[in-house]
């Protein structure tokens, strides 16, 4: 295999030598190895300052993060075998942990292929591509895929937002086979559907399961309501679950819709109360109408993006943390959930102990929750650890 | 209710109105309230520096922490009418998690109790005192407890490290019933015997329940060895759910006994294997004799006790986490664990990173845990979020 090398400066393998799989664009050695000579997308032999062979990367000159690890074996560059190695590996992860072949194939880094998601809807598979690298392998990914399950059909969803930094377009396409408007998936013994071509990202989010299991053993003849709740991932499971009454606050017609349908598949269509509209403004009349409920789901959507955006953010998080307790009966539980990597873990708990001292309230957390299995952290790389589930029973001073 | 005064610096109420319900020996105004004026354990008004009431608190003239937060309403202070209160407040949270009545029941600070800890066996209570404000309504607890539940047995584990700084000695005393040498409990459906007056702490920690419960899916058929295994809290979980061999080791031959009797009481004696000594040495030998096992526990003590011990004791959670990674077989998994409050999570974390390079392993971090639902974390607290554990699936490099 005859790949150009890619020249670090000195002491920049470190990160990489500690696990870490990214190479930012100041620490190639330009004077060895222009970044400017690399096509995107090309992969290289990644070296040391002094001529030590760290591995087999892919590129692209344009981008911050310059460089992404494929492989430590300089044996292994990223192809066909490679890949239907690392999904057989990705695969034997996801049936240790689930009955139904219903997951997040493919995370990323944390499954060795940096800049590739795969979502996997029994024999319906949705690939997520974000990185010029990843994109110059695509029929070979399809052709892994081919490999290891013959699917019935595969969707590619590249319109996701990093695409344009990485110079590629966005687009949606069905590859092979054909996919309808609603795809089934099982999640936590509850057969939902998911919108894979018009939905958010690839049409379901599969990280909360574990917190939305926990979630279940709490709604019992409960009144719930759930924020944000794009087709109902945690509110039908709540009607699931034998909730009493699930009202389900979204600002897209189109994801309620698609909730009413989650509903009815599970003979609960009488119990599901959708509201359309902007989630702080309904719970700020529901405030004032006096409402209560015995269980909020706060997941809203990321909102920071970018470190800048931290202060903004956590004070929309406050806000809307702050409506769900007020929102609450007496002795009810609140699940906070956050998407936001920026937001720490200990910023969450912190909204939730002064929203509690503002409203006079004692607060218990009862229960943490993390992504779900098939969102594992890779220990070197931060990042890949997001999300987050706060369980509070909110009780009055005594 | 004529409390005497206990007057705060300027400032100094911040943290109190933050939620916390902790005051520093510093932050007392010794002109207006000379701490040495106040017995152990007696109850006070606390007020701000402008003479503003802030709740009722117990105060401790010789210790760093010298006043806990009682209630912040000055019509309750701690006497058995809130006991009982408090005690029906934190039941409902257990009642709501768990079927059956083996639990914590209160969880000091979290449950508006700061300085006590009960832990409850179906009827038999384990009551652990920690401060002099508690130790001052040692009657009022058992007499609330009689109240609420009538327990069959109370056992006072008043032994804990605390006690020596509050000037308090330290005993063991059945104040109620008779208790057996083992007493039974079930935790995630396996019943388990725990040595309530000779075990550890209060004989059983309930604390890592939902970790085990997600250890149990991962064990059928598998080769699993338990590290500081005590009672066998998670080797005989492992066993009853249907692993092929459990090894568990720890240091107190009394621990073992326990373990496989808890092993029979399963009907596993056959496949129960109890390695006696320091975990540190047998982990030593298992290596030398290429023993290999398919899931490896890791839950010590806490190595780290203070602050000043972070770095002897993360170099020793590294070296225990390093053997353990070297006795998986491959494709094995590690749970890690840690209930040392001064070590991160992030810590933990990096320990698994810097082993898998050293022993050039690829891990993911499938699933991270908590402290169960009965050991709710204060917001206001964060000494109150101490129990860490990681599930680790450790690859060959490929």
């Amino acid at each position: 295999m005859s790949l150009k090398r890619l020249c670090l400066k000195p002491g920049a393998e470190k990160r990489l030598r500690g696990g870490h799989l990214w190479i930012y664009s100041n620490e190639v050695d330009n004077q060895k190895s222009p970044l400017k000579s690399f096509a995107a997308g090309e992969q290289v032999v990644v070296e040391s300052d002094r001529g030590k062979a760290l591995g087999v990367a892919y590129v692209n000159p344009n981008t911050l993060i310059c460089g992404r690890l494929v492989s430590r074996d300089l044996d292994y560059k990223l192809d066909r075998s490679l890949l239907v190695h690392r999904l057989n590996v990705a695969l034997s992860l996801r049936e240790m942990c689930f009955k139904e072949p219903c997951y997040r194939l493919v995370y990323g880094d944390s499954d060795g292929l940096s800049g590739l998601v795969i979502d996997r809807f029994h024999d319906i598979f949705v690939v997520q591509i974000s990185t010029a690298g990843m994109e110059a392998v695509i029929e070979e990914i399809v052709a892994a895929l081919n490999k290891v399950f013959k699917p019935e059909a595969i969707l590619l969803r590249n319109d996701g937002k990093m695409r344009e930094m990485e110079g590629l377009e966005t687009y949606v396409e069905v590859v092979q086979g054909e996919i309808a408007e609603l795809s089934p998936l099982i999640e936590n013994g509850v057969s939902l559907l998911a919108p894979l071509q018009r939905g958010q990202k690839t049409g379901w989010f599969y990280d909360h399961r574990v917190n939305r299991a926990r979630m279940q053993e709490l709604v019992k003849g409960k009144r719930v309501l759930d924020l944000f709740s794009y087709v109902g991932g945690w509110g039908v499971q709540a009607l699931a679950a034998g909730a009493e009454m699930v009202s389900c606050v979204d600002a897209s017609h189109f994801a309620l819709d698609v909730a009413r349908e989650n509903a009815r598949l599970n003979g609960k269509e009488d119990r599901f109360d959708p509201l359309h509209g902007d989630a702080f403004d309904i719970c700020k009349a529901l405030v004032a109408e006096k409402e209560r409920y015995d269980v909020v789901i706060v997941d809203p959507p990321a909102f920071i993006q970018k470190k800048k955006d931290i202060r903004n953010g956590e004070r929309a998080y406050a806000r809307i943390n702050n409506f769900a307790m007020r929102l609450l009966s007496r002795e009810g539980v609140l699940v906070s959930a956050s998407c936001s990597m920026h937001l720490q873990r200990e910023s969450l708990v912190d909204i939730i102990r002064s929203n509690s001292r503002e409203l006079d309230r004692n607060s218990q957390i009862f229960d943490q929750g993390h992504q779900g299995a098939d969102h594992p952290l890779h220990p070197a790389i931060p990042e890949t650890d997001y999300l987050k589930a706060l369980f509070v029973r909110v009780l009055p001073v005594s």
